[in-house]
């Protein structure tokens, strides 16, 4: 059996998204800049799927722009944010994707912005307290808060952190890439100036993004070139990824709650098996709590054992299953997960994220959980 | 008939490469930084593109680097050339595609460095010995040429400039968009520091393209994000598109003997049909010159005509003809072409670019200058 949760790292494309963009690999080729018919035949697909993504979000076409992924879209909102607003003042966390803290400490070492980076509690929570203070000394900022982390799966209370940003006047940024496709955004009651979305988290393309900016927040080019994305973003469109990020997230809105539901009761079932199968198993931020984390992803800290000790990830994958030990980026690298790291997790354990989709089943999880007590089947007659 | 004869704004896809992308959209659909399988396999996938690519090039894999697309490449280059090397004065043309031009003002505009602009011919040529005389003076530049241009299709002679820029320590980027994958790249015998490429340019995807630089300049990333393409550019690998444009590219260097002398037959036969059948049509910059641009490109000043005036691609595409009035991203806009502008055009006359690939056929070589023939019957019987 081989079964894939790691679906917050990336998802398997929708079958039905991968027959909307082959129209756009071999018959409609042209580019969508040019005006013969060749040409305006992809204009209109592309400009159809901004309508789309735009409907979905209660925001206008002129509101989207489409980007070669969530940390293109990240680094375009921040960047532009802070130049074209003249903010000298960014606030994040420690615990944002690189996409947004390697992109503001490369600001800050370019001077472009002073970077404040929030407290976070031991189950991940931000100083929401210290986010006033700090507005209120500098209400001219940058906020850039992520609406749910993508390894506790915690979900940050954005509309106070919108509130607040909105009261001082600062520029509230959230990188909402773990959410978008999973939850209901609608901008038009949001306190949100600019947010994103990633195609290939929900079933969609890799490669392709997109951000929301607010009408009234002008904001300027990232990657400069042809007059592309009404001179917002230079480039050849990825017209086949365009057509696929809509057609992904028109799916998921089209049954979000059945899906949510589903996947609601996977991740249930797995935390109360695990906590049952074995004895000092823990969740890592509040991936645990159904109400204050993304319905699909649970965080699992594993009490200290020998043999699994730094090859947990290694020993599942040994049994089919694929799982992540840190954000999708890094789940590869060695430094581990700057996200736990910040969370101070009690070292000797070892920590892995099960993320879910609508493909993944009851029997998948059972397997996984009945994997899990095998390996830790030391641990447990201890 | 319809006739797609703008093949320097974007070609059809390859078949061949459609067949490549298709497992990557369907079954390995892992994350390639995941550990586990699922990732591994795809990671595999990346890593023998890249090889592949530098294969071509005589380049390493580690030269190699990932993009959405041609603009992002040449962005990432210049700026980060600019920031990592500490280069306060740039050099490029008039003539060069907005994905430079545009970002070189950008950087001039934020203070990143001074720009100068080379003197361009009515033919398009390049002032070299002015290029000395700025280099003598500021050797520590970034001088950015590229190779062809993509709308009068002038080959320039980066063998001299890569000589001049190495003479003087000068930093020697080339956009090379419009000859890679039609000509042979050997960066181990050409004196450049950074090239890139475009797949759609040589019939692959949308959206997907490289930078190539050398080892020895070292460069910092553009877009922050996780350790994506050893840390250089950050974001989820468009997996489909990396696996595109090393299929395309491979297909390319295949038989680009064959193709060339393909698409010349059909410039050629276009050059001396248009000679005989319009009395008192031009041919902006060299495109009419064989040895001195290349051969996917034909850029045609046409006589003035009342008919014609303005409505050229118009009355083309009515006749099933697919051209470009200008560069690909500016083709649909308004503002003309600011490299016609430079070479200052004669007033009155139209242009179209004509551009060829290995698909097009003499029977639409014959067909278009029949219409074009029709067009200008009144201009022709005067
Ligand atoms: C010379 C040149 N440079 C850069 C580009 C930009 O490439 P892309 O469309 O892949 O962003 C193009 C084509 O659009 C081009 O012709
Ligand atoms: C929270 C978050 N932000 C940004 C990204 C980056 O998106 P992408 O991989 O499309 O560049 C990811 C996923 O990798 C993510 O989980």
């Amino acid at each position: 059996m081989r079964v894939y949760l790691d679906n917050a790292a990336t998802t398997a494309m929708d079958e039905r998204v991968i027959e909307a963009m082959l129209p756009f690999m071999r018959e409609h080729y042209g580019n969508p800049s040019s005006v013969h018919s060749h040409g305006r035949e992809v204009r209109t697909a592309i400009e159809r799927s901004r309508k789309k993504v735009a409907e979905l979000l209660n925001a206008t076409p002129a509101e989207i722009f489409f980007t070669s992924g969530g940390t293109e879209a990240d680094n375009t909102a921040l960047v532009c944010a802070l130049q074209t607003h003249g903010i000298k003042h960014a606030i994040t966390s420690p615990v944002e994707h690189h996409a947004v803290l390697a992109t503001l400490q490369n600001c800050a070492k370019k001077n472009l912005a002073e970077l404040s980076l929030l407290n976070v509690s031991g189950k991940g929570e931000l100083d929401l307290d210290q986010l006033k203070e700090l507005l209120e000394k500098q209400p001219n900022s940058l906020v850039s808060i992520m609406h749910a982390n993508n390894e506790i799966g915690n979900l940050n209370d954005i509309e106070r952190i919108g509130a607040l940003a909105k009261e001082y006047g600062a520029f509230f940024h959230s990188d909402t890439v773990q959410t978008m496709g999973h939850y209901i955004h609608d901008v038009k009651k949001m306190d949100i100036d600019s947010l994103v979305g990633s195609a290939h988290k929900f079933h969609g393309p890799k490669g392709s993004g997109f951000a929301f900016v607010r009408k009234d927040k002008k904001i300027s080019p990232f990657i400069y070139g042809g007059g592309q994305e009404r001179n917002m973003r230079g480039g050849t469109e990825n017209v086949c990824g365009i057509v696929g990020i809509a057609k992904a997230l028109e799916l998921a809105y089209e049954d979000m709650s059945g899906h949510q539901k589903h996947i609601e009761t996977l991740k249930s079932r797995m935390i109360d098996q695990l906590k049952e199968a074995i004895p000092g198993v823990e969740f890592n931020g509040l991936s645990a709590d159904m109400d204050k984390s993304l319905y699909t992803v649970l965080n699992v800290s594993l009490p200290p054992s020998e043999e699994n000790s730094g090859m947990l990830l290694f020993n599942l994958d040994l049994n089919g299953i694929s799982a992540s030990g840190g954000s999708a980026c890094s789940s590869g690298a060695t430094v581990g997960s700057h996200v736990l790291r910040a969370l101070n997790a009690t070292p000797g354990r070892d920590s892995v994220r099960f993320s879910f989709s609508r493909y993944n089943t009851v029997e998948e999880i059972d397997y996984t959980v009945g994997k899990l007590k095998e390996m830790y089947s030391q641990v447990i007659s201890a």
